[in-house]
């Protein structure tokens, strides 16, 4: 997921970025960071850890300046080094410059090639480092002719803020994959912001989407210049309103509390059950259940209570704690389950591991039956370039059907969303990109890289 | 509020000490430890901080024994040493002694003051020091009949779990105001829990409450003994199932979710209100707002979310951020609140100022009316003995009308939740300790140290 | 060894409490702790480390007040608990104490025996909890007559600063086992500090030694009130000259560097050697060697190096590393040391596998031969109250001869300076505490309880 | 100065880097770092702080392979990043590759312009990016022939271990101005290192230095392949000798203590002083002191004693203690220096503040006389290339004769070895660059960037 956001004209930029990203820390918690320009000199601070955790008043002090790009980073397996965190930064002819960058390249591999072909030299797998690289290698005189030049080379999904010295771009994919929007600050400045809930935080206005294909400059002085760089080819992800923003965000005009909702009484219609109570699988699948609660006419509970004290240090179990990883988030209440048929909604099931526990839990609190409804889609295609993705094999609906996996999670029944049902509760005016549930990549659709490259 | 836990005749007593403090994290954040006996010495850890935080797998692995006893310290104003961290430990004539300790005693001072006059030193201010003392101070020969010479001194709220080298005594006040729970482990071991969301996680059975003014003492190779100390006076105390406890524990018998729904039944009846919605203020009032919505028949959604990243830095917010501290907790779906007239359900109003800041955000993100409504009743009378409790002077309810309350925090309304329908919600079979609602102190009551002692 | 230091009546007394510290950081390394008394109330910090570790200006800040007392605490196996730093701070009947110690108790087992009798309890092991009760539970009105009181209960070496809200009391044991220096600080406040380089360093006037069985008492307003408690014994520790001490400090009004100067001269009458070089083992060794070579009429060079960045995590190190823990710290000059016949002067020869280690180190930089000479007696009885000591059958002098070890450790020879020269090195007019060399216990001397207790 | 090893063909190279990197800790304390190669990939780790403190077991463990590259860097003001650490790696055409550099270039910024002009990134200031931008570059089909490449571009001082996934390659430049010696292990490995004490330690043999202009190239299974890519011409730093250099060390065939020895003794007969006592400033000073005794037939005593427990974090001193920095590291030993005339020894005078603190020291310890004696000549020309050298201002030989400083640093008499003296010391059939003293600057001499490059 990762999330980004770039502040410019306000007083304390760092500031406002720092806020921004702590609202947005449920987009990545691996590692953080925050470049800042204050016209000489660009200064960049990052680190792995929560944004809470690696920032001091010191560092954002130290951080000076109007403008600010910043950066969390999404926990990847395999990735542990700290220098894979973001902002990049480098200095390069025309000086200097900052990037963020969220989503995937598709052709990240012909591109690296290419460049290392031309001498270029990588420190990290970062897609970012191709970026800046083209940006540094082009021929073109202004920086934001050198950044077109680097548009037409990459393809993908991609939502980027880059600063230099004075200046911030911004730029959206065409197939407006990832999220982006721009606010106005009450002092007069700009933000972008891959979320809406960071504008309620630091006090800005919605302003609009960042279009697919736009380009959007900010220089001191001006209003911010629109530049239509790509025809747009809208593909936003599905993904973002099943579970991946916060139920308060504004995605492409859509509030994703409402969207959830809708999706919930969609599956009601299409897979009701016969249940005397509904629960979510908290956070995530409360409004889902509210709809399908509504859905249905049956009464719906917070009868699953999330911990949210979760700590780093694993602490080997004693034999008898069974289930740990599940039972340390999630708790029943016994006295709301006991000898109930209970439907538990969540928002996606992959591998079926933690479906299982929840099941058994629900069993074990007293529960008479349990019907598990998933607001989304069965998950049969792996996003080919999400980091983090199961591959096909792990993804338990490539398998089996939804009654077999039913049986392997010991539930009742078992139901997903129809993909149809995706569609018309988001609204059809809109092609999302459902790669994961349909199998159709599209963006930079060739025999060896097809897919959406929104990095799900 | 404060928890504790003791374990007797299980494998890695420690672990389970560990994994219940865990699941009691929201009772005591400020400090923990755990003391171990392994029948020949008790070693003992604590630290400022949160459970997982504090405890490594090599800490854990030094505190071996069969028995352990463990402490939450709840985050009290003014008392920033690591010295006040239960366990407290001591040598003593008759060896090693580890205590935990959760509640107040109303006599602190005079005991303090005597066993002072005797010769006592005294590193903390803490309570437990108090008990150990009057333990190592009893002419009595053997430590049961030292414990009940001690307990005969003192007077208050208390639950108790004392650890010897080899045994363990666990006690519960006559008055029954502080929760203490029974359950067994799967390996025949024993676990006595302020909650009983702690069995829960380490796969225990519940097996009965405590009883107000019981002894049990745990002896290897024994079944638990059983002794009642005192006649029983049972006052528990009502905010247990206000806001303190995890809403799937079984406190005395009742489930706290199935209470909060009452209780928000009960304020639907007493003072219902005219909305489109109701909400919750997250996660306290959840069941609560849910039991106003199903009495008043109206929609009821999670329209505001919590955030629950929180940091321990502070960092100066920028002129624009308002209401930080709300903010940085709680965020509004603007989307559901528009236009509407919302109802929100909150468990306690005490300065008032948290009030005005999310009826505030409220009406920013577009709400018609606010209407406020707590599922408690006024907080007039602070509790003498909760170390963290505002004075008189600070309790808003102390000095103005519901209507004035209204006016200072810019709701449309607000209402509380009578005395009487707080009773009858929990079951008018029990007396509450009702201190901070009527004044009515009964433990330990005189004139110069009146009151329930819970420490809420 | 220990350090302690004691201030009264300065502007920032905790401040140069810790420059105190930080000046004796070589009397003990595991642990430091600062009280300071600032007339209301005593606040006291203290934790494992190092003084620059473990204070900061924040925390500084906060022991505010014009008396602070200090502890280093000399790194002792098997302690490993931070409730075994000092100083010990404790309420009581007189309102707030904190002390400071540097000793060792004969009685100690006694005297806490017969406080835990009376019902006292103990969290550590540590002799200053001793004391402490012993205060706490006289029956006398002042403070100054319950110390006087405690003093007469306890035998032993002890070098106390004792701490109320608004005085200091500093007590020096009838032995002067362990060193004490009174000076004045140039704003007209007093410190005692168990090192003068302490006054060095704070800018300090040195004004007399603590007189053995000499008490000193500091109030705000008056000059120092001194009381002689007891009749002076005088047997000041040998080892303060022989290792303990820095050679810049004056002990007892002789200079530690003159005293190694002077026993190295001694020991080149008493055991010279046929050789071209002398080399000090660094940094101790150094003023002994000098005189050695002095004494011989024979070069003298710092041929062998002293590493000082060494850390504390223990690497693995190859197969090819020998004698690593020996080579971490020092490194020969072979270019000094090549085809030589070299004396090494080392300060004590305990169980002889360093001085091994260093034979095969100046062996291998190509010394022809290698003669080592010791600049104290051979140790042949543990001090039976140093925590750290070696036991007897560890101590290689009590099992074989020079010419027997000489030959165990490859050394071509081996001396040490006769008990008779160190006496007589270090002036005859005083008795020294030599129990390690001769086994003449003296203080609080019977059968089951025998020893100089000076804790080395 | 900085510090680089290299360890090829060795079962735990990571180790052997390890101990040589802390047995080279003076060489550079602001950040360390490794790199291992095991054939497949290259892992590194690096990061600001002492070598015993950034290292861990589990971070050697997974620096796994037979060959490793290391670095300390030399604490330099106004680089704070830990991007400036050492090793840099990179991703580029032929694989990994991984480099450190201990020296400077002084063609550095026409090398980045002109590769910046081509479209490079650089994320540091560190001529180490420039190294491997053009191995990365360069046309030529292998790594050994990029390195000759490279090489052709970059001149001044340089010692470089550049390192692939399974060869290293060595490379002295031409004017041997940094030290880079050659050692094997005892179990087949070979080990470079730019001072010999890394042997000593490790167990290595030394085999030679690496000449002036000579590029060593390892490869598995085979013996190491040595060619002279530069006709050299020999210029070594005198600094080596002077100050950076441990004492045990061999540069280039000479002892460094016996340099200094020498050093002291001409300096003797150049300046010799009227004194009762030679004391030199520790550590540095000594053997230059011992030297100038010897010279003068004059006693010699280490009469200033260092303490070596110097923490980092800052507290702000009383108004008593004057001269904090200084005395925090030294103190007199008064007792040898009271009334006596004495020099003081130290190895350079640079600004003149801390030779006036030790003056002031000294008399405040009752010296009758001081005079001090440089063992080195006036510093009279800033090393360009130094990133830590002061500037020509604030250099007081450039500005006053020694008679002058005497005057300003309140000592009785000052004197400095002669260029002349210096030379003869350190041996004539040498060119020494003495660029600091004689502003002869010779490496890549031509109007704009003259300078030894040295980085002194």
């Amino acid at each position: 997921m990762c999330a980004i956001v770039g502040v410019f004209g306000a007083k304390k930029a760092s500031t406002v970025a720092y806020y921004s990203l702590f609202s947005m820390q449920h987009r990545g918690q691996e590692a953080t960071g925050i470049s800042a320009a204050n016209g000489k000199r660009i200064a960049t601070y990052k680190k792995r850890g929560m944004v809470s955790d690696v920032f001091s008043q010191d560092i954002l002090d130290s951080l000076d300046g109007r403008c600010a790009v910043g950066h969390n980073r999404y926990s990847t397996a395999g990735s542990e080094s700290a220098g894979d965190a973001q902002p990049v930064f480098a200095k390069y002819k025309l000086g200097e410059i900052s990037v963020v960058h969220n989503g995937n390249l598709v052709n990240k591999h012909e591109v690296r090639n290419e460049l290392i072909d031309r001498g270029a030299i990588f420190q990290t797998d970062m897609d970012t480092e191709n970026i800046i690289h083209l940006i540094a290698k082009s021929q073109k005189d202004s920086l934001v002719d050198r950044i077109k030049d680097m548009l037409t080379k990459i393809e993908g999904a991609y939502c980027l803020a880059i600063q230099s010295r004075s200046k911030m771009f911004v730029i959206r994919d065409r197939f407006g994959i990832r999220p982006l929007s721009l606010g106005k600050l009450s002092d007069g400045g700009y933000i972008v912001a891959s979320e809406t809930c960071a504008f309620d935080l630091v006090g800005a206005e919605f302003i609009r989407d960042v279009e697919p294909g736009e380009m959007l400059i900010f220089e001191e002085g001006k209003e911010p210049v629109s530049e239509q760089v790509f025809e747009p080819d809208f593909h936003p992800c599905a993904f973002e309103y099943i579970y991946f923003a916060r139920p308060d965000s504004i995605i492409d005009g859509k509030n994703v509390y409402e969207m959830r909702l809708e999706m919930g009484k969609r599956l009601a219609q299409e897979t009701p059950a016969d249940v005397d109570l509904v629960l979510p699988v908290p956070d995530s699948g409360v409004a889902a259940a509210k709809g399908y609660a509504d859905g249905l006419g049956v009464p719906f509970e917070m009868g699953i209570v999330r911990n949210h004290y979760v700590g780093r240090t694993f602490i080997e179990p004693t034999q008898e704690i069974r289930d740990l990883k599940v039972k340390l988030k999630l708790s029943p209440v016994k006295h709301l389950i006991e000898g109930k048929r209970v439907a538990i909604i969540d928002d996606s099931l992959v591998r079926g591991t933690t479906s299982k526990q929840i099941v058994r839990m629900l069993k074990e609190a007293g529960a008479k039956e349990v019907h598990m409804r998933i607001a989304a889609p069965e998950i049969k295609y792996p996003c080919r370039y999400g980091i983090d993705t199961p591959t096909k094999v792990e993804l338990i609906s490539t398998k089996y059907t939804p009654e077999e996996i039913a049986d392997k999670i010991d539930a009742d029944s078992l139901g997903f969303l129809s993909i149809e049902g995706l569609k018309e509760s988001l609204g059809t005016e809109r092609h999302y990109s459902l790669v994961s549930f349909d199998g159709n990549y599209f963006a930079g659709g060739n025999a060896d890289s097809p897919g959406c490259a929104g990095g799900c």
